[in-house]
């Protein structure tokens, strides 16, 4: 097991891919190495992909020495097989850097390189702007890549760095000898600005086709030289002189011919275009440089259909819908433009996110999670299009989309995007009541309507659905969006009502038939995954329509909040947790009967986030979870036996969906019960935390992060059914739970219940502003650090001086605001 | 660096996979960890197959304890990562053994597999039958796994070994869900024979279908149970099932229903069809006993093209040819039979192999190497078709196969088959001369007529051609098949021919014109690859004309080998090795020009190997050789900057093809000039001892096979262009050369001259029987362990006691022949 914080990972971490890219933008990700990898820029993943000759090299010429130049990554460590060896493409043969050490605190990457020969020691700093609550600067498709040399030596030191990059505009597939192939005719061209100057790969492909695109590498260095087209060929003349001239002498000439073979050139002559940019500087003895270069692309079309594999219809998949980013930028120069005049100050607010989230006092694998996952977010699992709207995959296959239609009951778990960028949340909850509810309230739990395509029919399901509603209250409540509400309103109707009449057979207030769920198969009979989700939708009806002007509503949703409530707690609490009541478990294939179910109050947790308090009695939720925790979370897997998929091995630790620790398994219980999904044990973390099971809570999110460690899996990626798998977002979920942040919108009320001791050093959001709690032993400090807070109250649960308040306030960046023991508060603290 | 001999390879050594098949049948190999990965069964290459729910595993039961069930595989020890996290058809959430420990002695494979839990200790025995001189023997479509179980307990155990196999017949690809897709029905058929009995898998495609075929999996012991087929449908009830019933008391059910899900079943529907046999007995305290598992397979159909990536034209490929195994066996169950009648004795013929193999006292290296390399003639590399003709490609790409045509200029190094399975070289021979030598005495150095295609239209390959020569009269010397000589002749004298009017531009006896050869380009001007080669042809058919009966043109070609063997030492030896001469080597791309190429006197090898002497002066010969060692071999590949393929890294060593010690490296070399290939290693390596540089030439074949140690590279795998690439069935001839046997079948003359100190123990063979040569201080003992020999002369040049002879002598197996010093020779020693 990994300890927490992460250690830096060696060149051998063959797992780690740090992604580089923006919200809906596609990314190409960073090898522990230094390595440019996984190229997923094309609007579709493509993990695995390396694109030959791409790379960075140094070289290094003190007076009076023979200069050395190598590729700017960390040794290959193996395994070395292919059934051709390393291709040419992977330039595995030329000399790599002795060591690398690669430290990703998400967003921003750090490998330090080093090497006995080079007379320079490196370090790679890299990472694409990400701003909480702006989508659009945390949306730029491109990545800043700064290698910052220093010299230590006595005599001054010429160094270049070159970047070089294939050309992957309309590449159509690899043949059998690793390279790639290309719909029309991919070109290199130079380019220089004031501001930027680089090399822009692009092809003449039409500017409707899915292909088309640019990519460029370029820097805001004026010192460079440049082969912006190697030499074309079959053989390997390209990167022969390529690299014979970097070695000469550190600059770069461009080529004066196209190709050394005599045109024409025959049908099967590589199209393979590759361009490099160096940049170069003579370091004094002691001098510190940066190097820094601009990767940006541009690949605005996408089809417009899901095309996935759960088979919704595709009927416009002929057409082309453009992304967002392509709205803002005409291709990728103006990009790397934007990058170039924008950068410093996208960078500062990226590096003042990652200060408040690295620099807090919360415990490191708490951060390592929230973190890391939020990739999810930046991959292809999520994409926004040019009319606004945001969609998502479940999580992406390693080369398509997994499960497609932003799945309710899979984003039902994910709470980053509520929190961070919370504008998307609301556009997806608007998509599911206006736009795929039913008349009769039956919700498609897989949205169709993003690409104006008929709309899925399929059961419903139960978790997904009235998930939505809460979580509807949830945006509602952090941003105080009266018209989201007005919006949805008719369809959270028709949806709350839906669950009377669909899922309570015997109208007792407590669903009991039917009920397809995120586990892919339908529960029967009553359970408590179904109905705390029911009563915390109850109380998220009830008051949204409060605030709608509709008592009746309210009050008959209440009502049946509390029936249900008293009915669920009667009928399925065995006196330790909640269970499923069948007469025969295995009367139909797929229950869980008595097991303990990691799920089993999940309507709860959603309840806690949204601020709606318990919708079952306290003491029994809490000794549900404290159940789940004990009989799910397995320190050591070795004594598990699971048929399912695998997602952390004997020897490993992590939380399994079910139980059966007072027997009763089914003959064959629901697909997925054995199985270990991080989003379910970030879920049950939150929980935990929340039920005041702080240390079971953080035990469980260590056994999630020590299994992606580096060297076993990404530690930016954590998959279920796909990489970067949505519901991995429930991560976020824990810091809120941690710091017990509360934000109502509606009353401007801001309330924090921390639930680790002082000191304390934590982020928070709100739909407006973000920024840090910070709680000493003799007062509570609240400060923003992005965009702006009005409120009516503040107070912060003080854990030596109770409650303190204050208000009505005004915050703004730089601005912080103390709350001593003079602010106690008279009042009650919330919840 | 891996010591030798190689150390057991423990389950992280991820590379390793150990082939089981036949020769032309195709394979399946065997993991680290006991696994079964790599299925390779269907005519064509598939790196990377893992079959579903495809594994053994081991129920103990012990009086008064609970059974343990587990997977009998070693530790899954990662990386852990899949986009859907592992499958549920790689088992990998069941518990596996603690530990795995393989040791590969091609053709036999040992796994030790332990476990505190497991009671007892198992170990794995997995080969199919390897008998030199028989490829029919060698060409079994088929494998023996054979678990050998001790009960080292006071107390006796229930012990069940179930083996459990996906249905594979038909597959046609893998769906997103990493499961497979099929053409046809597939179904699973339970068969009992009085000699061997278990599950046969086969689909209801036509016969003439490209993926028709059978696989069994069946055990000769009437000790079993099993679970022909496993409930289908669309979630995982068929390996919960499986598992459940194998736990609960080791005896298997067969399923009394298709599916828990209720017909009629949507296309959708899953067609995986897996099947188990399980092998039970109770061993008393202190027992071994064998668990025999034999897996046949048998798909008789290939298509009848080469459809390789050179672009030979397939103008047949809408038909189908058959396999030469499919004419001996009618379907998998008749092969179970085979080797349930005959494996026995198969298993007696491919254990006296093994011994004389690893028994013997050769350098381990050497072992290693010329063993592990034999996998290429087992590999889908080669096939036979049912006509009786030899193919091959020069390796194979992960899914299909890589350059096609049995590449003259790629076979020219491989020894292997000569030595071992001389019947198919000679049909390759007989395939060159007579069908693929054109009018002119060009040959077509891809053989399309195989398959009745119209030939092939390119360059001549000079080395290829040439070699070709050389190579027929090795095998016709070896044989001493005049008719084979006699069908080659008309098409050996117009190929030789070719050369003067061809490759000689000005008639003075050195090649020097265009000069296309095995490193897909063509040299200019006089170079010793060519040359050496071009003598050793013309020493050869000199052989044969004599034998033929036609003095003239024996002398004529005589006459010209030792013209050219004066003027080309002149023209080329540069005082310490041979180069290529050129005014100006930038003049055109691809040359050498004063560089030392490894291949430089790779002509004078083949003679060596062929009983021709020396085509070139012995001290060049020699003072070259050396240089090719001195300059090429590189302990630590560190320093070597190369942009080609890399089949050797920085920190490794290897030979590289060409260096440039005396300067003058063009500005583009010869591809591949700057790579480290196997074939050629084992090429110089060969040569070097035969040089009598023996030390030097082992530490090239250890360089080699320390880079194959299971966790960088495959040890049963040696790829470049493709993997189980020909070239590297040059390693046979380190042997040959170590041993220094020479045969001559027309006279009946068999010769050693070790190079090698006494004791001494190695194999050896001839056309009609091969066997042991064993030298003592004290005498030297010649033993045959299959076939026969006559012979007029046998020779011995003993390291101590000089020359032994003997003869007319007739051997047999069991009877050795000792030679002392009373059998001193009074004639001159052979060479």
């Amino acid at each position: 097991m990994s300890a927490f914080p992460r250690p830096a990972l060696g060149p051998d971490a063959g797992c780690a891919a740090f992604p580089l890219g923006g919200i809906g933008t596609g990314t190409v990700s960073v090898g522990a190495r230094g390595d440019l990898r996984d190229w997923e820029l094309m609007n579709r993943p493509a993990k695995g992909t390396r694109l030959p000759f791409t790379f960075f090299a140094i070289r290094c010429a003190r007076p009076g020495r023979e200069a050395v130049t190598k590729v700017l990554e960390g040794p290959l460590t193996g395994p070395h097989e292919g059934d051709q060896g390393y291709d040419a493409g992977r330039l595995a043969g030329l000399p790599r850097l002795a060591s690398s050490r690669m430290r990703g605190e998400y967003p921003l990457l750090r490998i330090d390189l080093a090497d006995p020969e080079v007379a320079v020691d490196v370090t790679l700093t890299a990472f694409t702007p990400l701003v909480p609550l702006d989508p659009d600067a945390s949306g730029v498709p491109g990545a800043v890549l700064r290698y910052t040399v220093h010299n230590p030596n006595p005599e001054p030191v010429d160094v270049t760095i070159a970047g070089s990059l294939a050309n992957q505009v309309g590449i159509t597939g690899w043949n059998v000898f690793h390279f790639p192939e290309y719909a029309g005719s991919p070109r290199n061209t130079w380019f220089e600005e004031p501001a930027v100057r680089g090399v822009e790969f692009a092809n003449d492909l039409d500017p409707s086709d899915l292909r088309h695109g640019t990519v460029v590498l370029a820097t805001t260095d004026p010192s460079t030289s440049a082969k912006p087209q190697w030499l074309s060929g079959f053989w390997q003349d390209g990167v022969q002189v390529f690299w014979d001239d970097l070695r000469s002498d550190g600059r770069l000439e461009p080529e004066t011919v196209f190709s050394l073979d005599e045109p024409p050139y025959p049908s099967w002559f590589t199209r393979l275009r590759v361009g490099s940019l160096a940049i170069s500087h003579c370091l004094a003895p002691g001098e510190s440089r940066d190097f820094t270069f601009l990767l940006t692309w541009h690949f605005p079309n996408r089809p417009r259909a899901w095309q996935g594999n759960i088979g919704l219809d595709n009927t416009n998949a002929g057409e082309v819908v453009r992304n967002h980013y392509a709205t803002r930028f005409a291709d990728a120069v103006a990009v790397a433009r934007h990058l170039a005049l924008a950068g410093p100050a996208l960078e500062e607010r990226t590096r003042a996110f990652h200060g408040a989230l690295f620099g807090s006092s919360l415990p490191a694998e708490v951060v390592d999670a929230v973190s890391a996952t939020l990739v999810a977010l930046r991959s292809n699992t999520c994409f926004r299009l040019a009319d606004g709207r945001f969609a998502a995959w479940e999580g992406t296959f390693d080369h398509s989309g997994s499960c497609e239609g932003t799945c309710t009951h899979v984003w039902n778990y994910a709470q980053a995007a509520a929190y961070l960028f919370p504008s998307l949340e609301r556009d997806a909850r608007h998509t599911e009541f206006t736009r795929e509810t039913r008349p009769d309230g039956r919700m498609n739990f897989r949205a169709n309507s993003v690409f104006g395509n008929p709309a899925w029919d399929f059961h419903p399901a139960v978790d997904g659905q009235l998930g939505a509603i809460v979580r509807l209250h949830r945006e509602w409540r952090f941003s105080g969006d009266d018209e989201l509400l007005r919006d949805c309103w008719p369809g959270v109707r028709r949806a709350l009502e839906f669950a009377f009449t669909e899922w309570d057979s015997d109208d007792d207030g407590v669903l009991d038939s039917k009920q397809h769920n995120t586990y892919d198969i339908e529960f029967f009979g009553p359970n408590s995954l179904a109905n705390s989700m029911f009563l915390a939708a109850l109380h998220a009806g009830a008051a949204m329509a409060d605030q709608l002007g509709e008592p009746a509503v309210a009050q008959r949703w209440r009502a049946a909040a509390a029936r249900g409530r008293d009915r669920v707690d009667a009928l399925l609490f065995n006196g330790e947790y909640y269970d499923q009541r069948l007469d025969d478990v295995d009367a139909r294939r797929y229950q869980y009967g008595t097991g303990c179910l990691s799920d089993q109050v999940f309507g709860q947790l959603l309840a806690h986030l949204a601020g709606l308090g318990y919708v079952l009695p306290r003491d029994h939720v809490r000794s549900a979870v404290a159940a789940v925790h004990r009989h799910n979370f397995r320190a050591d897997l070795s004594d598990h036996h699971s048929v399912q998929r695998t997602y952390a091995l004997p020897g490993e630790a992590g939380l399994v969906l079910c139980s059966w620790p007072r027997g009763g398994r089914p003959r064959i219980p629901f697909v997925y019960s054995d199985e270990v999904w991080t989003g379910i044990e970030y879920q049950v973390a939150s929980h935990l935390v929340y039920e005041g099971l702080v240390d079971e809570g953080l035990e469980v999110v260590r056994a999630a992060r020590s299994r992606h460690d580096g060297y076993r899996r990404n530690p930016w990626n954590e998959a279920e059914c796909g990489n970067h798998y949505a519901r991995s977002l429930a991560s976020w979920g824990v810091l809120v739970a941690l710091t017990g942040a509360d934000y109502h919108a509606p009353t401007g009320e801001l309330s924090f219940t921390p639930r680790l001791g002082a000191p304390l050093r934590a982020p928070f959001t709100t739909g407006t502003g973000w920024g840090v709690l910070r709680v000493s032993d003799d007062d509570a400090e609240v400060e923003l650090l992005g965009g702006e807070l009005a409120l009516n109250r503040l107070r912060v649960a003080h854990p030596r001086l109770g409650p303190l308040a204050t208000g009505p306030v005004r915050l703004a960046p730089g601005e912080p605001l103390t709350l001593t023991a003079s602010h106690h508060d008279r009042l009650e603290v919330h919840r």
